[in-house]
């Protein structure tokens, strides 16, 4: 039986299909040091024969890998613009990577890799993402008066970047079959969902709680 | 002068002013159990005589007062659709409550408060967000077989539910010179700005630092 915000959720993933941004969302994460981080991600589709967790897709080089191996929780914002409805869905995250020793996972793990087109797999053969570009050195600017009387522009800098060497992106397409060692699957199993919906007088709110393994309650709140 | 992202930045914000929803982004907290939470806000300009610092409004009532009085540390995703980049922001949150003791962010607050619609002033006199709608009580559902042999459809509690008792939200617009107690002005202040172009052949990522009070770093890396 699905979860009941499975049905609003799916809803509005049709309401919207028309708008290809409708799929990504916002992962917020918590760093290290407990500061908070986010950032856009696309949603994969929701992973075989579970119909709850969400799937996603990202690099092991990427930095939100130390951010979910030190805490796990995370929360997705996925706000819908033609219908003007919110879902926050606050749960688990979870790495299937390579070596991972779940033989489903693994497998969910190599059917989503072969689903993605050659563009998506291409990135996992990229230069390690967040590294500086090769060849380019850190800029400084003042970004306030200087107070040396000079009146020069170090703004300039930043206006007009010089050209990135391609060839670290310029890679052939991976094996659809064989997924690379940088691919990694990640999954959201749901714990909270808050599904708030901007248009109605009054605006509509309702959280949905995971209370055991099998059962989630939901509660109407004020908006 | 305009700390080096302001520029990207504004012309992000030019180029898709088309569509209302690109002054929306997502901000990312920490609870105050280390868990992160995410939801999405409208942007409501840079603080008067600043140019870096973002407004944002809230409730004093939110939820997410509490996680800012823990750890200040708040992270923006902002993603748009249009010309398809992203901004993430990470800096420090500073919430500016009716009782702050600096003059120029009290007078801040109330040039928010008298730019806003009496629509979203209306919200501050409303029911506390997040507590249970009056007369409403939560429900239960089992999600998967019941293994009782019955047959019902607990989902059917979620479809329709029971309408809400408008006079909660039924209120007369606030006086636009004077803010209510509730209203907050939230500034985020930017240390921290990664911006990321989709378009482009390889895709182009800058990363902008804040190494002094006044002086801002820029390093490209790799998407």
């Amino acid at each position: 039986m699905l979860p009941p915000w499975r049905s609003p959720l799916s809803g509005a993933l049709h309401r919207n299909r028309s708008e290809p941004f409708s799929r990504y969302f916002q992962l917020a994460t918590v760093t290290p040091e407990g500061y908070p981080s986010n950032r856009t991600v696309v949603f994969r589709g929701f992973l075989e024969g579970d119909r709850s967790s969400l799937k996603i897709i990202t690099d092991i080089r990427s930095a939100k890998i130390q951010d979910i191996e030190r805490q796990a929780m995370g929360e997705i914002c996925w706000y819908f613009t033609k219908t003007r409805e919110q879902f926050r869905i606050q749960g688990v995250l979870r790495l299937v990577k390579a070596q991972d020793q779940d033989a489903d996972l693994l497998k969910a793990r190599k059917i989503t890799w072969q689903k993605i087109s050659d563009a998506a797999r291409s990135q996992f053969a990229w230069a390690t993402p967040g590294q500086p570009v090769m060849g380019e050195r850190k800029k400084d600017a003042e970004t306030r008066g200087r107070g040396d009387g000079s009146n020069g522009n170090p703004t300039q800098n930043f206006v007009h970047p010089p050209a990135i060497d391609k060839s670290a992106f310029d890679v052939e397409p991976p094996d659809p079959h064989l997924p690379l060692d940088t691919f990694c699957l990640l999954l959201l199993v749901p714990k909270k969902v808050d599904h708030l919906q901007l248009r109605g007088d009054p605006q509509q709110r309702c959280i949905y709680q995971l209370a055991t393994d099998t059962t989630w309650s939901s509660q109407l709140v004020n908006p």
